[in-house]
């Protein structure tokens, strides 16, 4: 067993945390605010902030509408802002898109060469960055909390994820559930599928689960996945519930922290199918992690029976009296559909107008010019294509 | 629910891990190398990295002989050294006495005033350091994964545990279970109990155990204890076994990092006794503590009955059919008591020689000036007579 792990990222969690906004930008003369399509102008959190840094005397500027699915083009934007005005401080608002997109302005800032062309190349070796922070409005990825980003370039119609890169995880998060209260049910239920895809795809791992450490790490799992598709559909049919929003922002922040993350190696295939599906189609992370996962899970279920055996006992409680593995694997994944299902997430990838005629140009961006895809069970070519059409 | 968490120790878990080393060292010119009485001499690793350390042509200097409960003295010492050669990295090589000793060198080698009398006070704010690096020969203390110390004055006779203290954080810890495999029975025994009360004072946190976020982190604490009680006694009865070792050097460097511990605030009544102990009678901190924590839940289970429960339960299997709740927290206390017993853990204080009349001077040590002890139980001076009496 071999990993790495380090998380420097000061997490401020639970109600009335912005008060630790203050000394965080004590040292920052010009803040760049960082938001998406302008809701946090509307619950207030936009004022707040802005009359926090101008009491501290910050120069403030603004780079907003960063989109779902954020483009190259706003962190050219943003890393322009950032070397006219000399910015020392960053401030994301917002949910994952944002924050990603403002991690790669943070680094971009301090580099002069082109973004968008590192991270095709894959070169995560950058050390510097403008200092970072957030304050979460939308509990989904984990980016407060971790050194991942996923940025888009339309006009290639790709999405791209980064890699191991400690210098972006943010200098510091604010997590405080009443700033997620007003976020509208289609987001939040994006939202909770996109924490239960993380759980699910690092215990999806291919390593020896005889192995002491990672029956340990799996139990942890277990819990947290317990954990969200208890309060997952609690949620959704009570938005403005501050307890239910807390717990899902813990889960969020824990999804795909670096802690779990990297004691083992999780299988990744949904997530690169699911990059396709928003390159070509800008749907929704979420939404269309939750019409693959557990179309995906059929697919493996014949060739890794003994993880979803062990997913289907350990998490959704399902007995194995008088039942073949197989038999017991088929009804924890029906068992996770009616969790998704009881959230109200979309069923079809049809429901974003995707057609069969684009399934061959999905495969080919999902594989990324490589053979194939998932560590605990490779996909082909042929087998991404089984498990798209099966989500059509 | 309201936490702070942050933990930037680049860790190093593995075999191999020590590849890391070289690329850590880079910038540094003038090294102090600390260590305790010369086991890693006889195991061959102060060799391995003193090789390293002068392939790369650094200035090696020493600070040997770090006792088990680290005096300030050694401290001093260590400040001393790092002032007049102007060091720039410390390379702690050990367990949790090296690496807490040299977390205070690292901070007072950047201060000029006593650093006893700032412990003393708790003043924990001081924030710079000298580069501090671990290589960890004992699984035990979690000192390797965050930023706590423990120091002794044994003029005084106090021993003084420090708090919330980001900056104590070392830069790199480097993992490696081979480092661990020839430590002797006894500290191995100490080390088993230490995680595992570190895991329990945890666990028994104050906390409202019907908190959706206190469930997820009780289930994920209890995985880990889970994991201490089936793996500690197999080490102690097959020493070498590196997968043994391994285990639980992962399970020592969660026990007391800075996550699950942030999450919930723990009790840690039975560590303030048990630092009374040590800094009375010198004897190791994991053996004092096998002793009192069966007794302290022996007096707080008539007064906590529902968290014993859960306890015997979820982590030991205890079957609840037709008992009554303390019954079923007694027979979890057994289990607990047994575990002990199968490490080999001391089973009384008479084992190290302590006899009845200490029982008033330890009582008033572990009261530390204040009238009570204790977050989840509360206890009095009255209470810690009778659990310290108890363990006699």
């Amino acid at each position: 067993m071999n990993y790495k792990q380090s998380n420097p990222t000061r997490l401020y969690f639970g109600a009335g945390s912005i008060e630790n906004l203050k000394a965080e930008i004590k040292e920052a003369k010009n803040v760049l605010l960082t938001y998406g399509k302008g809701s946090v102008k509307k619950q207030g959190l936009y004022d707040e902030v802005l009359d926090i840094l101008k009491k501290n005397e910050k120069n403030v500027f603004e780079l907003s509408g960063i989109k779902p699915n954020p483009d190259i083009t706003s962190v050219y934007e943003g890393i322009d802002i950032c070397k006219k005005q000399d910015i020392d401080l960053i401030l994301a608002i917002g949910g994952g898109s944002v924050i990603d997109c403002s991690k790669i302005i943070a680094i971009g800032s301090k580099y002069d060469g082109d973004m968008w062309q590192r991270i095709k190349n894959k070169q995560f070796d950058l050390t510097e960055k403008i200092k970072l922070g957030t304050i979460l409005t939308n509990s989904a990825t984990s980016s407060e909390n971790n050194y991942y980003a996923v940025i888009s370039n339309e006009k290639e119609t790709l999405k791209l994820g980064t890699a191991f890169w400690p210098v972006a995880h943010p200098d510091f998060s604010i997590l405080d559930p009443k700033y997620t209260v007003s976020l509208p049910l289609a987001p939040t239920v994006e939202g909770v599928a996109d924490i239960s895809s993380h759980l699910m795809e690092t215990y999806f791992h291919g390593q020896d689960t005889e192995n002491a450490i990672v029956k340990i790490v799996d139990a942890e799992l277990e819990a947290l996945i317990k954990g969200i598709v208890t309060v997952g559909p609690k949620l959704v049919h009570d938005l403005s519930n501050l307890e239910y929003r807390e717990t899902v922002m813990f889960l969020a922040s824990q999804g795909l922290s670096t802690r779990l993350r990297h004691v083992v190696n999780g299988d990744w295939a949904c997530h690169a199918m699911e990059h396709a599906l928003s390159a070509v189609y800008d749907i929704p992370h979420g939404g269309g992690l939750a019409v693959l996962t557990p179309n995906w899970m059929d697919y493996i279920a014949p060739k890794r029976t003994p993880k979803l055996k062990q997913m289907a006992i350990n998490i959704f409680g399902v007995s194995s009296d008088g039942k073949t593995d197989i038999q017991i694997a088929t009804e924890g994944i029906e068992a996770f559909r009616k969790f998704l299902s009881d959230i109200g997430a979309p069923k079809t990838l049809g429901y974003y107008g995707i057609e069969k005629s684009s399934v061959d140009t999905l495969v080919e961006k999902a594989l990324g010019g490589g053979e194939q895809i998932g560590l605990m069970c490779p996909l082909n070519a042929d087998a991404v294509k089984e498990i798209i059409t099966a989500s059509l």
